[in-house]
């Protein structure tokens, strides 16, 4: 590829020391979420890679490095990040309440609408501040791009959703992608957003070439709600595409599974104690971020339904893995609480010590826990896709079965070799449980080998390659 | 027209008195409500209509009229009623749970998802009771009509939608249509009920030859619930057709706006002392049930908005009025307090007195309202079509603006002449009723009399022809 591509996501945690030669800061990429995938793509890629600068370490890096800093992957390979440094208040105001709280709300589907949200005056001056984070962001990919002819420009999830129309606006010709990582809600639920806000961020979007969403339904949704909204656009909803303006954008399903780098180098152990707790008892493992979606209260309620109806599940024993996540949005703290109200329950039912909650951010411990499980729970109420779906079955050394909501991006291509479950049905979710635990060894072996075949191919390379094919730039 | 109509709808709100001279009920019905829109439709057609027997009276009054009772309509005409008697524990359960909680938040957009809906046994158990529900109904139908050589059924609203099924098992080629009277929701959201009661729903109604909704939104909606759930239907969006096991489906938009001879009998009266509270100021009409869609909180909230930051506003007065509405729903009684919480709150910004909550079940006082208002507000999180936002605009005698929300089912008719407005955006629903407050009275004159223009073609005589037409019996 000729082309040189420049690659803009919201995060990179970045964790610093100092070399003991010079003083000076030396960095490295802490590992696991969405942002590391986005960081193993950019490593493959050998791209610049901008991102907003959040800690007082990443400021300094960045004054200290103005044309950008090498740093080390997980994998091994290096990349050249460049780390934009916002106003303090509106990078504060877009992380912690624009993106982490509105907009998360508003594409996982999180508000009732009957009591929430309501939008006053801090939601227009959050929307200012939004486009001045979108313009620093536009503005350094041209910067840093100036001089160069055929730049390629990959931007990356939901809170870039504005950047792709700046960037047209200074480089008609330049192939542009935006990846959105998350869910898209139906048409009905996007209108929920205030007028300037719903059209403003479809507006931004289609002035890229190409926007990507992990599953069908996300992409299906998103065109749904151009339909809807804007009626100078031109949707061909069997095609995927949206012609506006004389411009065409083609939406574009392109599943990531996993990162074969990621599971080589794995550092996989149990957290401390859960191996001597759990013995050789049976082991359901729920896992995800502290974040409503991951719905491990229903996960827990599903759980006990299964014990009480089946006298051979006495015993079993159930480990809710969460990685702490913006435990600053009220809605994460508040889940985290429910969560643990409902083990205590759980346990005051089943016998103390039958459920444990085990609360880290060490992704060691995160495949310590795949590997040992021998049934998997992944009940998201909703999911742009889920790797932990495609990792976990690969990793795992039991033949658990795995139980996935129908609602979660991964199951497009997972449904049909998992027990798929509606996540609010208790009932389902219970009897799924107690199907999977209760299932045999010859049946669970060949589910599982099963599982590993169909999650195999989908490879970090293969959506960077798709991504790449879909622009025209390979 | 030759054929004999047989009508069912859940609800008929029935009084009663002893008859001076033989001790035996008299019945007449209570005005208000889209049961005595069906009433009125009955009266019209001369049909005979079966309704849910609910009040220990009902109960009375169906057993002495084993063959059904006169009863008088508020229009002066008549219609035979016949109370069905079913099981109790079942009608408890189907009208308090199972349709006026449970299947209300499904269709109107009430859960967050993030903490609920959780569906465990008892939703099973009240599937179960609405099962026997709709064969009561149905059985009573098919009874009714038994020796018709051409019966036509027409089955109103969401509590009956399994109905046309039953029906269409023993009378293959009988005129068949189902009216759905409230929103139809997106196909994700239609997905969180439990699979047998999401797909069992969709095929129950499949039966009907005809599917009217009040508004295209919720035709489109429930047509891609369709193509979501149902792999061996054929759905044609364009043509509003669905074609499954040889049958064909037409899914119709038939719009609804007044029963004429509802607003030529209106008693209209204000409440006691609202005349003399709301003087000559302007005065703020906010209406509707006691109920969460109603949006009563917000429109609060946004008349706060208006009038800090508009001096010329200072001294404008609102009324919120209510009718009290199946309180015994929680979501309910939560939206009564929450709406008298934030009048409480405005009041103290406001000054005392500014805004007043009235709340009873007299049509002629909610007329009264209507009548008075210098601006009427219709700001409903969802609606399934909301008659009121006809109604009140044709007996206004002030030009009252009217700021309706867009997603109300009438706003596909008189959101063209209306103030749309975001229900969630204090913002706007505030600068809308400024707007409106501040326009001068030549533009609200002309804008009254366009209002009433749209509103005036909407009859419930054309929406009666219209659902005949679309059976192909008229």
């Amino acid at each position: 590829m000729s082309k040189r591509v420049f690659l803009a996501s919201k995060r990179a945690v970045v964790s610093y020391a100092p070399e003991p030669e010079t003083g000076r800061l030396r960095a490295w990429l802490a590992p696991g979420g969405t942002g590391n995938v986005v960081a193993e793509q950019a490593g493959y890629l050998d791209v610049a890679w901008i991102v907003s600068a959040d800690s007082d370490a990443d400021h300094q890096a960045a004054l200290e490095h103005p044309d950008g800093m090498r740093i080390e992957l997980p994998s091994g390979r290096g990349v050249r990040l460049h780390q934009l440094r916002h106003d303090r208040d509106t990078f504060r105001i877009v992380q912690d309440f624009f993106t982490a709280e509105l907009m998360w709300a508003g594409n996982n589907y999180g508000w009732d609408r009957w009591t929430r949200p309501s939008f006053g005056a801090e939601t227009r001056a959050a929307w200012e501040r939004f486009g001045e984070f979108t313009e620093d962001f536009a503005g350094e990919l041209l910067r840093r791009s100036e001089g160069e002819p055929d730049p390629v420009f990959l931007v990356h999830d939901y809170q870039l959703v504005r950047v792709p129309q700046r960037l047209r606006a200074e480089r008609p010709d330049a192939p542009i992608l935006l990846f959105v990582h998350i869910p898209w809600p139906a048409a009905d639920y996007w209108r929920i957003l205030p007028k300037m806000m719903r059209t403003g961020v479809l507006e931004g979007m289609l002035a890229a070439d190409v926007i990507g969403f992990f599953a069908r339904r996300w992409s299906d949704n998103f065109l749904a709600c151009v339909a809807d909204l804007l009626p100078d656009a031109e949707v061909d909803a069997a095609a995927g595409t949206v012609r506006r303006g004389g411009h065409v954008t083609k939406v574009c399903t392109q599943p990531l599974g996993y990162s074969p780098e990621t599971l080589h180098r794995r550092d996989a152990r149990l957290p401390e104690g859960v191996a001597e707790w759990a013995g050789d008892r049976p082991l359901v493992v729920h896992s995800g971020r502290t974040d409503p979606i991951k719905n491990g209260e229903r996960a827990v309620r599903a759980f006990v339904a299964a014990v009480e109806a089946n006298e051979r599940l006495r015993g079993t024993r159930m480990l809710v893995r969460m990685n702490p996540n913006r435990l600053y949005v009220e809605a994460n703290a508040e889940y985290q609480r429910r969560v643990e109200r409902a083990v205590a329950e759980a346990n005051a039912a089943l016998g103390a010590g039958t459920i444990r909650v085990h609360c880290d951010n060490d992704v060691g411990h995160t495949f310590g826990c795949f590997e040992r499980a021998d049934l998997l729970m992944f009940n998201s109420t909703v999911d742009g896709q889920n790797l932990s779906v495609f990792e976990a079955p690969l990793v795992n050394e039991r033949d658990a079965d795995v139980v996935l909501s129908e609602l979660a991006g991964a199951a497009e291509i997972l449904g049909p070799v998992c027990r798929t479950v509606n996540p609010f049905d208790l009932v389902e979710q219970g009897e799924a449980i107690a199907a999977g635990l209760l299932a045999g060894p010859g049946e669970r072996a060949e589910a599982a080998r099963r599982r590993r075949e169909t999650a195999r191919p989908w490879t970090l390379e293969a959506w960077v390659t798709a991504q790449l094919e879909s622009l025209g730039v390979r």
